[in-house]
């Protein structure tokens, strides 16, 4: 890995392409980083020019009076290769190239960005972009980008006093959205300390950047604009770094509507995964993924403010002066997922001691405006944390004026000091710049939106559950199951579709499925094996033609010994018409199900992220419904019960009309078996489905009523064909 | 009906409760009046004081020089009763009660606030309040509140320049968030006309204010803030008038959680009706629902700027020089419902005539920075707005720097003269404050969230089409049916249950249901039937004690001839165990209905909204899904047909899972009869399931399953203690 401490950190640096004209990009970087005081060496490398913006220019970075520790690139993109190329010879060790030009354009652009990651390598050189806005280290005053944001005219950018003790950082594939983040987040003094535009990531990532920042250990949150990944297991290890750091990231992922992922595709040439997959890596990391860029901002403000005193709980004390404003945010509060409970006996009896009759201490506790002039909002706030019913209290004000913070003000910083349970403000109103400063320099997150404030309280608590269950235990390894290499040889001798007799064996090596059945060839074993089996049984066509097989009426149900034969032949002919040229090796016979919740569980492989487990309702609604929920194989029993509970559907594996509550324990470990399967074959295996997986009650385990394994030399292309 | 132009319009004022202290609000209230230049005369009423804030001071308002047109009161809860009655004697025809502790308070304070209602109906009084915190008139420069919104301090309470010409009103019975949308709105540059607290509504509501202001004429836009509605007949009328009118009305519910509606009974002593009630009457008037205090301003912002040229449709054209905020819009787009479609061959062959080869013209339309800085914005837009495909545009910029809107400025105002197609402006930086300004000038609605903006769109479109929808035909009228007067015996004859025997003569008269049953009420007569019709039956005991049989085990399903008679004893023998005193009448014998899918069709009471249609899937996971949607009746074709499409899984009504498309034709058919049954029997009648009801395929029809009628004469209490 080349040293990024070198290109965030240089003492020198040189401006290739650099000019004078401050109304185009290649004037306005040069224009913006002297408008900073950063302490190091600046070289304009100009041909035409001698001077440039008063400074001396260079004709090439071959004559610079030393190898400066970073170059930034602003010239024609078919100009790059030869120049990077230049830069590595001279050991110059890091270079940002804002060109644009590269796999956003075509083939051609892709050859010239695959270049620059060749000689990155070659001379072991940080490189970050192309098509990159540059970045800037706000610690060192260093800013080589051309954003707007970045102005001098657009004020410091530190703030005069910064909210809590820790920094943000900022690290986006997209410069407009990268820089736009800090912008916003201005008003709300934040400290900042990297944003960092990586672009085309010809060579450094993303999560590049933020394994170093970690390693530097000065960010406390992060904050990043994902378009893509580009590679998935550096990504998965640096968010669990971060994870066990407790250095949330929290990420805006662009493209995550089907419009949007066409339009990033073609913007970047970059090939992202499904939307579904990325929100499964995140939840499997602990990443907070947030829908809108003062969201981000909002959840930066709650992580800074409030360090380790996270919320233990969902339940949310609010106090208020405005009865209508505090319902808003309990309103608020709901929506978000968090509780409002009843305050206890003891709590309402020392706040109704301070409010007046018309005033309520049930929760949220409006202590009126004659109560919070009298009291001030520290008091309320006081007593409501000591309740042993709230986990964090949300202090409902009007900050447009400052007068009453200002009085509150001592109790508020006492309140800070001795309360573990954080204080989140939300103020109807705008607030004046004085009660901004009076909250900040108290250490309170405050926030202009009630939804922003309860989301964010929400994340916080979400992530410290997350957080403390993960630390609390190792991760599921891959530690390969002792059936794998028979498994593996048993597969490698298959065709590429296995039908549920071939399927059913290599799973049950696994311990999945185990239910009777027998595989028969002829109308006289199908007779026997009902007659033996007893009871009503299914039939079921087995060929590796026709994967799907009661879209071809090839499945017979409850079917009963004296209709078994005429069942037989049923399905065989409804197999044939549907597919003539299909090979058929047999039926399945085996007993029906006893009934329960109808699940599917599967195996399929995204192209960005492999093989993930997918959890989904079944039976009748599966489609109009789309209730489906995934996650990175393998998985651990706990792992896979936070998946069960991520159905939308999930109240009804709880006591549900009449039925006792379902065998969640046996689901949970079917996932986690299936997900060791798909792991260790992870090379071997495009999709497994079991479907329909049949949840009994609670101890009566569960049915997988059919199953079905896709090798992954087969293209979808190819089945299609095949079945139709 | 008082005469509200004198509350809103008075000529002179008297403040009863007025002081020199303004550290308190008696003191607030009469120096935010003196603040303004308000025209009209000035009264400070005080007991105490000769000249209160150097203006003389009254005794009482019977010593007045005049009558005022308004009396403020800001006086203790037990004092208002007879200071009103003196106000009535006086002939002053207006009063605002802000002072606190009546209904919010309990009994006696309810009493109090009774009185109010009392004395205002005898003296033809206009009396907002109690409980409120005033009102602010902008263009009479009036603004008789507490409210630190209104400070002098917190700035002009006019825009120097107005977005737009049109004018916002703010009704809101909380004073707290009323005031808060007016001051968040400031930097927004809206024209206000009136903000109107409504309190406790004693006598005045909210829609009382609402009608006077449409007949004003002068207010655009309106947004309210609703914790419940008194009067629902008064709400719906307005509602009606506004849509008509074309001025839409933008709601903020306050208690729509359940937490929340429990606080807001706990401070208003309101009894507001179930929030899916509301959701309803909303939809139904085209009242468009607002989650957040910014979405409602962000509404009001897209209204007033685009004033009659709405979006058309969906589709929406997205101009952006940053590739990453373009999507990141088109994703909002995509989770706001709009739609982003490639651009058509001649457009994007047009657009990319500007555009660096690495922009796109697909849709995001990525400009480029080059491009932009060659051509504007308003170039491109243009050409956007010509395409066929699209209805509105989407502009993303980044409104930091204002130079380029400057330089692009002659072209966006005559695009905003030329193009029927509203552009709506989204900056993903914060906008310097002159960006704000030329845009305000050229009138383009900005907004500085990318899902503020998509939302708005969306509001926009539907409110359009709702409007056409409803223009071009009579809302649905209560024209009784024929059959009424019979049906209205029937019922009066009828026990408290109407079980499915019983309801079915009824439901026919106005031509629900028609299926083929019969009534048993022995062994011999449930064989002969069942013989009689032939094919599977089902058998359902009917007993007004049992109205819900599934559970009670009083149902069989799928019986044949043979075990008709054990069938009959086993559902009796469970009907008798699970209500052991149930007076048992006989049973209904009917012919399974064919497959489809389930739904169920309802009627309900609410407390506040009366009778409401309700509309759910049906099946094994009606519970654990909770897909249900509402609406109040009587209901046309086109009203049950659009509340069909809020189902969430509605696609199953399309051809799904090998089943041709359902017959929605005939559910809405059923819908339209059932809400006129209930509508012409809304006294007497509770509760109607229809359930299930199978939707069979396009032609097929509907089967009404099973059906119930609860009269109104029988609690829900009384039912259970029967039935259980």
């Amino acid at each position: 890995m080349p040293d990024i401490g070198k290109l965030l950190w240089p003492k020198s640096i040189a401006v290739v392409g650099a000019s004078s004209d401050v109304q185009g990009l290649r004037g306005r970087i040069l224009e913006t980083i002297l408008s900073h005081p950063f302490a190091g060496k600046i070289y304009p490398v100009s041909r035409g020019a001698n001077e440039v913006q008063a400074l001396k220019a260079y004709s090439s970075v071959d004559v610079l009076p030393e190898p400066a520790d970073l170059a930034i690139l602003i010239i024609p993109a078919q100009y790059i290769a030869s120049e990077l190329e230049r830069c590595g010879r001279r050991r110059i060790k890091a270079a940002v190239i804002l060109s644009s030009g590269f796999a956003e354009e075509g083939e051609a652009g892709a050859r010239m960005q695959n270049d620059i990651a060749v000689i990155a390598r070659r001379y072991d050189m940080a490189v970050s972009g192309p098509n990159s806005e540059g970045f800037a280290n706000i610690a060192a005053a260093l800013c080589p980008t051309f954003s707007p944001a970045m102005d001098k005219s657009a004020g410091p950018i530190e703030p005069a006093r910064a909210l809590g003790t820790g920094q943000v950082s900022v690290i986006s594939q997209s410069g407009g959205l990268g820089f736009a983040v800090f912008d916003r987040a201005r008003p709300r003094n934040l400290k900042f300390r990297h944003i960092v535009t990586t672009g085309n990531e010809a060579a450094l990532q993303a999560s590049d950047f933020i394994d170093y920042m970690l390693d530097e250990g000065m960010t406390d949150v992060f904050l990043l604009l994902l378009e893509d990944v580009k590679s998935p297991e550096t990504f998965k290890r640096v968010a669990e770094k971060a994870l066990r750091a407790g250095k949330p990231i929290i990420v805006g992922k662009i493209g995550r509507s089907e419009v949007g992922s066409r339009a990033v595709a073609s913007h970047t040439a970059a090939l992202a995964g499904s939307n579904a997959a990325y929100r499964a890596i995140f939840d499997h990391y602990g990443v907070i993924e947030a829908q809108e860029l003062d969201d981000m901002i909002d959840l930066a403000v709650g992580f800074l403010a409030c360090g380790d005193s996270m919320p233990a709980g969902k339940r949310i004390g609010i106090c208020t002066a405005s009865g209508g404003a505090g319902v808003w945010m309990a309103d608020a509060c709901a929506a978000a997922g968090l509780e409002v409970p009843v305050l206890d006996d003891a709590t309402r009896k020392s706040i109704d001691e301070y409010i007046p009759s018309y005033g309520t201490s049930q929760n949220p506790v409006d202590c009126t405006a004659q109560g919070v002039h009298k009291m001030g909002y520290a008091t309320f706030a006081h007593i409501v944390a000591q309740s042993p019913r709230i986990d964090a209290i949300a202090v409902v004000v009007t900050a447009r004026r400052s007068a009453f913070l200002e009085h509150d003000l001592p109790k508020l910083k006492s309140l800070k000091k001795d309360s573990r349970k954080p204080i989140f403000m939300w103020t109807y109103t705008l607030p004046a710049e004085r009660s901004v400063e009076i909250l900040n320099e108290v250490g309170y997150p405050l926030f202009t939106g009630s939804f922003g404030c309860a989301r964010t309280m929400r994340a916080m608590v979400d992530y410290r559950a997350f957080r403390e269950r993960t630390l609390n235990k190792p991760r599921a390894r891959s530690t390969p199951h002792p059936a794998r290499a028979k498994v593996h040889a048993l597969l490698a001798a298959s065709g590429a579709v296995l039908t549920e007799y071939q399927a059913r064996p290599l799973l049950e090596a696994y311990g999945i499925g185990g239910n009777v059945y027998t595989f028969a060839r002829s109308a006289a074993e199908v007779e026997a094996a009902v007659k033996a089996l007893g009871g009503a049984v299914a039939v079921k066509v087995q060929s590796g033609d026709i994967p799907h097989k009661t879209e071809a009426g090839a499945v017979s149900l409850n079917v009963s010994p004296e209709n078994a034969r005429a069942a037989y032949e049923r399905v065989l002919e409804n197999a044939k018409r549907f597919a003539p040229a299909a090979k058929i090796e047999g039926v399945v016979v085996q007993p029906m199900a006893p009934p329960g919740r109808e699940v599917i569980v599967g195996i399929s492989r995204d192209k960005c992220w492999g093989s993930l487990l997918m959890l989904g309702l079944g039976g009748v609604l599966v489609e109009a419904l789309n209730d489906a929920v995934l996650a990175p194989v393998p998985l651990d029993r706990e792992a896979a019960l936070a998946l069960i509970s991520r159905l939308k559907c999930n109240v009804m594996f709880g006591p549900y009309r009449g039925m006792q509550p379902a065998d969640i324990e046996a689901l949970a470990d079917l996932i986690v078996k299936l997900s060791q399967f798909a792991s260790d074959h992870a090379d071997d295996i495009a999709e497994v489905d079991l479907n329909p997986v049949i949840v009994h009650g609670k101890g009566d385990g569960v049915s997988v009523a059919d199953a079905l394994i896709l090798k992954r030399t087969l293209q979808q292309a190819e089945r299609r064909t095949a079945a139709g």
